[in-house]
């Protein structure tokens, strides 16, 4: 007698096989690509001390945090890949080699109110360069070109990094003797495209205490808008005034200038004077994403450049550069926009073996065969009626069903359905072998995201 | 000023970047190996409600369960992967296709008291077949002939699946009259590697009440031993004199017989009639998997066939048969045996690049050249000494270091050095893009385990 009815827990994705293969699929893509770059991959533990995993303080995320004790221990859930990033960073310095270039695919934990496409355990895919007292600004171009390439190669087109520069904002508010607020203005800036620029300019005077004439000043620099180098020639305006901005401005242009290097297209990134990313301990290039046909959710990848990664566990200065990509938001997006290509190959298995003898020796031995030539086999050995195995093919939507009855094994053969094109083939088995390789190989053709 | 010394919570392993890269060789072949069986994989949450993840009672784990209130809500970690598995099969039931089977891999949670090579925070590997209402027995020989091929693919040669049934044990206690004690005489012979045989007696004597008769009865059967087919018949002598004992005695050699058919070497695989499992829902075969030169560290892998996977949960007849491999625990003592091939590659990149004029173009050029041929290639931007740089690849081991001077950009080669032979060619990009990938492969031959 069941005791209780099963339940998954609100704010956590539970995805079914099919879906659970995209996603399998798109992080397969990460992987590979962040390893492209020269990342090594890192896995840290869900639970760490919460002095350690709070020593900065939590912030706004602090109310968030999943925070318990066990025995004596005051423990915590990671609510980022980052500050486990510091700790372990500072903990291993003197075994680990700078700069130190990793990327971390794990889960995070941070108690938000539930809410549709909000989660509570949720993937982040972070990459992080750490320098050791230094770090070139190649880096700060590379990490872009990365995301670029990560989503290029899962199908997405029509996406924007959007690419600006803190120490630009930082000297553009020393030069209008705001520097105090700047902070706040650009916490408010940050909020342009959803709440528009008067109320912007509302909020700069009223809740700040700007003068009208500042907040105009604000208004116009981050009204510069057009094609990065329109951009970039308007900044020029603001040159030689200010140091921190002129520093800003040749680290812009060098990352601009490298992405071309790169093969970034100027359509997929953009220089944007509205980014400012809300988190402090971001110094120099800042990024966000956005899906251009899906401005309504936000970016979908952040990062930037800092300067002291784990200030709090240790004395040595270690700037970085790093990137983070918010998975489980993303596939559940594009799953509710219907961009995950349904075309590609879901099915636990590319061949079902269907044996049709008492001896399963012959059926087993072509399993094996199969297996052996990297094609993934699923014997059946369920006591059912043919048309319930064909069935059961069919609902997991594995392409082929090869037969093994008494004719093919006297005459050395398998015979192999195509559930696709519904095309029956009667070979021996290394031409079996072949026409499903062939098959499988085309069914494996386009990306993961579809883009209408 | 640092304000918190950095440390990782006692019992939560956290690898340095090259066995990190061992661990994830091992999971890819893990997941590869699964998965040309017809396994899709899995995930489900870390956290589940209390109730839901306790429903069958947590056995002698429950003291060691993460468990904690959130607002109003008295969640827990999964301390196994089995119990996920029954509360998604049963919530899902409608939306899956039968025979189900699915591999996870995740990290589970256990508070055990801190020691050496024991882990509080953890991974398993399972892999499991679900039936609706009946499952073939087919499934409990391929199960244990795909571990054989995963530890195989690993490098693993001396290792051992024993295979027992439990039908075949409560069948012969039937026979004792000593049925309703099966359970605490399994679980005292269970202790019989390491106690011996004369403390079994004198526990089965002492502390479950048996006769002397009885006692020599058991030990008499559990001291059948020998090839699997002097097992089996040895065990004839106890047959037609209880049904349970028949059937489980038929099931074993058609287990036997299967996994001849699948390949398995004899010398891998044993009937041996010590092993139960002390899990009380195992019903069928049984498993337990030694490494033969380190018996001390018992089981590395175990599992079998059980009849009812989520009577907890769901009216229905679920039965399943599975196994787990127990990932970190493995790895430690691979690693502290010295088992892990060190020849094989950890570094974080295959080349590293290192740039020798102001203008990076060229650089950047061959390093996404080298990433479209599927190259891992990393950029070195930063200001240092050339002897500094040459270390960098040197420290972590990468095999390739490519220069790119003012000469070899106006003759259009790559200056490569093979870190390993010393050896050093210049020669045009696509030249020394085929030496690369040649090198490479040599240096991937070779298993993630070494036996010596």
């Amino acid at each position: 007698m069941p005791t209780m009815t099963p339940r998954t827990l609100s704010g956590f994705m539970e995805l079914l096989p099919a879906p659970q293969q995209q996603m399998e699929r798109i992080m397969s893509v990460l992987r590979e690509t962040y390893s492209l770059y020269g990342f090594t991959p890192l896995d840290t533990p869900i639970i760490e001390s919460s002095e350690v995993l709070l020593a900065k303080g939590g912030g706004e995320t602090e109310k968030q945090i999943y925070r318990f004790q066990k025995g004596d221990a005051d423990l915590s859930l990671r609510f980022d890949l980052t500050v486990p990033l510091a700790k372990y960073v500072a903990l291993h310095y003197n075994e680990l080699t700078f700069p130190f270039r990793r990327y971390q695919i794990g889960k995070v934990y941070r108690g938000e109110r539930a809410q549709r496409g909000r989660f509570r355990e949720f993937y982040q895919a972070d990459i992080d360069v750490i320098g050791d007292g230094k770090l070139s600004i190649l880096n700060e171009a590379e990490i872009p070109a990365i995301i670029y390439r990560v989503f290029s190669r899962l199908g997405l087109k029509r996406f924007q990094i959007r690419v600006n520069n803190r120490k630009i904002l930082n000297g553009f508010y020393a030069l209008l003797g705001a520097s105090e607020r700047s902070g706040d203005i650009m916490r408010t800036v940050d909020k342009l495209d959803k709440i528009g620029p008067e109320k912007v300019a509302l909020l700069l005077k009223e809740d700040l205490g700007l003068d009208a004439e500042t907040a105009d000043e604000i208004l116009r620099f981050i009204g510069i808008q057009g094609s990065n180098e329109t951009v970039l020639n308007a900044l020029g305006q603001y040159q030689g005034k200010n140091e921190t901005f002129d520093e800003g401005l040749a680290e812009l242009k060098t990352v601009v200038r490298y992405l071309k290097d790169f093969g970034v297209p100027e359509e997929n990134f953009a220089v944007d004077l509205t980014i400012a990313r809300g988190l402090d301990y971001y110094t120099g290039t800042v990024y966000e994403t956005t899906l251009l046909d899906h401005p309504e959710i936000g970016s979908v990848c952040s990062g930037g450049r800092y300067d002291n990664l784990a200030e709090y566990y240790t004395d040595r200065q270690l700037p970085g550069a790093g990137i983070s990509i918010g998975l489980t938001r993303l596939f559940y997006v594009l799953g509710e926009q219907g961009m995950l290509n349904p075309e590609l190959p879901t099915a636990p298995a590319d061949v079902l073996i269907l044996p049709m003898t008492d001896d399963l020796s012959s059926a087993i031995a072509f399993a094996t065969r199969l297996r052996d030539n990297g094609i993934r086999a699923m014997l059946h050995g369920e006591q059912k009626k043919f048309k319930q195995k064909i069935s059961y093919a069919d609902k997991l939507r594995i392409p082929y069903v090869c037969f093994l009855g008494e004719d093919e094994l006297k005459d050395g053969v398998v015979s192999c359905k195509d559930m696709t094109s519904g095309e029956q083939t009667r070979l021996e088995p290394d031409a079996t072998i072949y026409r499903i390789k062939a098959g499988l190989a085309e069914l494996e053709k386009g990306n993961v995201i579809l883009e209408r």
